[in-house]
């Protein structure tokens, strides 16, 4: 990434493993990136080709059945962050057929006599794709913890099962990118504030968001603790500061494409005769 | 339209009726649109806008639970004419948020067992959502007739179970685009030709493919009977000239424009106090 105006790759830098280091990022800052916002808008413009090209790849090693590879982005952050900006402006830059969306909202009563984990599971990314996770299995011990919708005891046997789910996802040839997009309290109540403002933003409003904003500690209490029990080399998080919504995007975009040219997928070979083909084709 | 250089709206001048009809449409010629390629792909990019705030407003309404209104477009095409094309330049304009797409393939076992409209009912669009068929329950009187994967009772049945079923979803809300790609078999050929010249390109190609070709006129005869017998007010078929991928695209793009406008989404009202809600925003 020497080019580029990233002077260190964001899943080197951006990535924490313990809870304290939460606490270290400055959400107003834009780390590894020498640019300006409009040096970040023209970057992320400019690498929607590379981006679009390995998700070509990934795609087309599956669909001959050789490859096994999957990306899935897991976004978590609070309320107005930018994570349906992620997904407009970054994942909407790769062709529609090679992505799987999964917005989870509060569990549906089917969904809540079963395991947290049963309709995760679910949505999982066949191979080929890059599934995207709009909140996650980890609103289960962030919300459930801060409104105690489970007991502590619970909450210790999701991170452990948490752990061990994801060793398997990966084991099945899925790499994870968890993200967590860090603003800032008072960037949120801007956030808020313009969508009071503005009549083409009130569905976008939810009086219950100010409720939870009253409790941004242990917000970030619960957050610490997911980082510290949940961070492993197979399913890494990133926090990715997010006051400038230009920077997060272009942070995401990169990390994707680095777990990408990761893993590095080729174009399959032909499973047919080339040349008998093209007879067949010139004589049809 | 009559700005954006169409002389004619693509939902009035690409409607066909009769089975006939299909006969009249020239693949390689650009009904309605007076310009050139680079007007085509200026004009596709121009009116990204245009499409992308009329789903926002579509998604809206459907979020804030009083609209039940949904857009179901459903592609169908000979090989190479372009649906993915379409999927990425077209469909990959609008906020992957509120789009489903469902690509149907050859059944499933289980999906085989059964009625062929079994996995078409499960993948309709929520309200709000832009859901797209590439493929769909036409591949049953299609590749099913030309192929004698069904015998001609069945054939029939089929039709009539295609046009209830389309009333009912149409009736739940649900406007209904049903669009067939129509390329010419040289075009096919050139495009297939290209595929098995570039190795990037290899894993598109499908020996299957030339064999379904050697059965053009059969597959012509077909979409004629499937237009004749599945035209509805309520449901119509657009034949789009498809040999120029630009048109197809900004054609397609128009009439999805067009369903959007007639649903006409409003952004929906307040469901809060919007000055009760500052305050408490401001205290937080």
């Amino acid at each position: 990434m020497g080019k580029h105006t990233w002077t260190d790759r964001p899943s080197d830098i951006l990535r924490v493993e313990k809870g304290a280091a939460l606490d270290a990022v400055a959400p107003d800052s834009t780390p590894g990136f020498s640019g300006d916002k409009a040096a970040g808008e023209a970057q992320l413009k400019a690498r929607r080709k590379a981006l679009g090209e390995l998700q070509e790849r990934l795609f087309a090693g599956s669909r001959a059945g050789e490859a096994t590879d999957a990306v899935l982005l897991v976004l978590q952050a609070m309320d107005t962050a930018g994570k349906g900006g992620i997904v407009r402006h970054v994942v909407g830059g790769v062709d529609p057929q090679g992505v799987e969306l999964a917005a989870f909202k509060a569990p549906t009563t089917e969904e809540l006599e079963h395991d947290f984990l049963w309709r995760i599971e679910k949505r999982l990314p066949q191979p080929g794709f890059i599934g995207v996770f709009d909140r996650s299995h980890y609103e289960d011990v962030l919300i459930g913890k801060v409104r105690g919708l489970a007991g502590p005891e619970e909450i210790e046997r999701r991170y452990d099962a948490i752990v061990e789910f994801e060793r398997r996802v990966a084991a099945s040839g899925i790499r994870i990118i968890k993200v967590m997009l860090h603003i800032s309290p008072d960037e949120q109540k801007e956030r808020l504030a313009e969508r009071l403002d503005r009549p083409d933003k009130y569905w976008k409003y939810n009086p219950g968001d100010v409720d939870e904003r009253l409790r941004w500690n242990d917000y970030m209490a619960a957050y610490r603790d997911v980082v510290e029990r949940t961070s492993a080399p197979e399913a890494p998080w990133s926090v990715v500061p997010a006051n400038h919504k230009w920077y997060a995007r272009l942070a995401v975009q990169e990390l994707l494409i680095d777990a990408l040219e990761d893993i590095d997928p080729q174009w399959p070979k032909a499973d047919f005769n080339v040349e008998a083909e093209r007879k067949r084709l010139a004589a049809s």
